[in-house]
């Protein structure tokens, strides 16, 4: 695919996703939709990726649906079509910024939101689905779903309740008034500010820590595990595939480098293959569809 | 139902709710249960009523069960039988506090507790199912279940542990010791801390900004979703809903007010009722009953 | 059993377990392992202990595996059997840890975890399990389990990400650098920070206030209600389940006497006995099994 609304660099092991219409400040789209979910597919299946940065282009990180298409822009037919045929799957309609959460969820490599400045409405919700958000000081947030007659989107009422509490979650939805870079800090929704100079440095140094100090099956299989049982209703969910992933991971080449690495006091040299290595530890697993 | 033990009024698209019986610091008993159990249904009904506060009268907000049954209070007849007939449904005991907060937890209207004094026992725990705390500096938290040698009730297990996390509801509600209003708001039990005179102003303000700004049936669902999906196992529960809910949401006559509003500037006239048009986003939901 | 790698002491109703392996920083080992399983099952029974204190002898917390077998710590044989005999069970693998996590979990006393230095791989993850965590001002935390090719254990995915967050779980496991004491603070991994000397103290206030205050069914029955429901999908399983607390607590000599104790203004006492006379309010629940 070539990619009109986002960039896409690699540099060492660490990729860069940009969203890149600064003249519509990152407005988000179907196009962009369906590039974000290319660009994933692209980084599951190149092992020399070990770290994702998601970021914007310009001085907005993104600034939501594109409403040049005036108040009809979440209209759909009577019948139930939507105008945006693009966001139809098997015949249902998905929303478009869940698309994108979901195939975040799933992606097999870590993912950090560098935000770089405004983040409304889609452009506030997407990022709840990377494994850690840091900002600029010139970031601000707008969950303003309630105010444009329609609710929360892609799958936020899951991840940021999960990030912020559902108390700070409806705080900011119910009323929809803007929330500053300070208190998104404050409340857990990003993990650390960044003086705007800064945050591409700041982002890089966290992306090249996982990329040179973490094995890739370590890396890939920590985050699965981690967003698969943040919800599970009991720890036994967790014993299980723990115990299988230590017993499937521990005698990889990967685990006797880091442990001789560990020990001989030198950096390790992981060759690990995400792409084509990854240990089932999950048998009871079946990954929920849309219907 | 003539109500004894609270006061209700509406002002504006705000009602406020008040526990009042002052002169035993708005402790409560199965009248007060049964009159907040109403007045519920009645904020349903009204589709004026866009937010709720929630508060005490007098000096406290609620100093838990009425102990003036002295030592015999909770206890039960050797039949197993309640003392407190009103508390039983179906002919199986329900804790009262439970009752208040299971029918808070479906409220159709968001609720915004003004914690204004002292908060005990099951004053406590109802107010963890409103959407918002917000609270007077002279507040105070008792979860003092153990102390009096029974358990913390109201579902407190379940909300309470959302809002401020295993950690820190063991801590307190293990000993049982007073929080003071500042380690509340520090452990994210209340989301903001006022001067005594300006709690109600805070409150007022926060419903307001809910009532003018945010479409009926948006708001309605917001809560609904957040609340329900909170504890998902999977973030594809809200994927579904949240696309069905913006495709049913997406064509109404308020979200095109929405929008035209926003782009050009002006307060938005919204007309949903939330009593008759609540879209069906749940064909899988089935809200378990108490047995 | 003869602990070898732990002391245990009961100092009135305050029971002290204290990782022994000081010459080694309290590194785990599967005779850790047993003895911490064993010491347990001798809490639960003994009616006088109402509070667990589980520390480190010496500098350190516990400076996680014994890596002393080097680079193939963590390998298992080709047909899949581990090394480590003893953390198999019925004739499958179960991660140590995670055997420790599970039994603490389901302890009937209250665990306080007094971390006094380094905490490191599963000394970091194992007091993820103790119901309120405090810490020295030189305590500090490796999440390091990416680092060594692993990933991280005792069911730290579902106890890690419910203490702090996905964001903060991930942010600490994918890179594994050091989480100093302050940021384990501010982040909530650790309820207060203390100077060194002051630590054994303020565990053993913690301590004392629930062996004296709670009634011993009531402090037993919250953790397990806390611990069981903080992941339940609906707030109707803690009604049920605090509906028939109450009502089964409610008549209780100690219910009685807590009543009274409090009217009286004077120190309860208490006689009810975890060992032999805990109500059954779980009709529903079955624990799961490891498979």
């Amino acid at each position: 695919m070539n990619f009109e609304t986002i960039t896409y660099s690699l540099e060492g092991n660490v990729a860069t996703i940009t969203l890149a219409r600064p003249e519509k400040l990152n407005a988000f789209n179907t196009r962009m939709m369906a590039e974000l979910l290319d660009v994933l597919d692209q980084t599951d299946r190149d092992d020399a990726v070990r770290a994702i940065i998601l970021t914007g282009e310009g001085r907005a990180f993104c600034s939501g649906a594109d409403l040049s298409g005036g108040p009809k822009t979440f209209e759909f037919s009577k019948g139930g079509e939507p105008e945006r045929e693009t966001t139809k799957v098997n015949g249902i309609y998905r929303d478009g910024g869940g698309r994108v959460t979901m195939r975040m969820f799933e992606s097999l490599k870590p993912v950090i939101a560098a935000i770089n400045g405004p983040a409304i409405g889609a452009g506030a919700t997407i990022p709840l689905a990377a494994d850690i958000r840091i900002a600029s000081t010139t970031a601000r947030f707008g969950f303003v779903f309630a105010r444009r007659g329609i609710v929360p989107e892609a799958a936020a009422s899951w991840f940021l309740t999960r990030h912020v509490g559902v108390q700070t979650a409806l705080a900011w939805c119910l009323g929809g008034r803007t929330v500053e870079a300070e208190e998104a800090l404050h409340r857990n929704l990003v993990f650390s500010l960044h003086e705007p100079d800064q945050l591409m440095m700041a982002a890089r140094e966290l992306a090249l820590e996982i990329a040179e100090q973490a094995a890739p099956l370590s890396a890939s299989l920590t985050r699965q595990m981690f967003w698969r049982l943040a919800a599970a209703e009991h720890p036994m969910a967790a014993h299980r595939a723990d115990s299988r992933a230590i017993q499937m991971l521990g005698g990889t080449q990967d685990a006797r480098e880091a442990l001789a690495a560990f020990l001989e006091k030198r950096a390790p040299v992981f060759t690990g293959r995400v792409s084509s290595e990854m240990p089932n530890i999950w048998p009871e697993w079946s990954e929920p569809v849309f219907r």
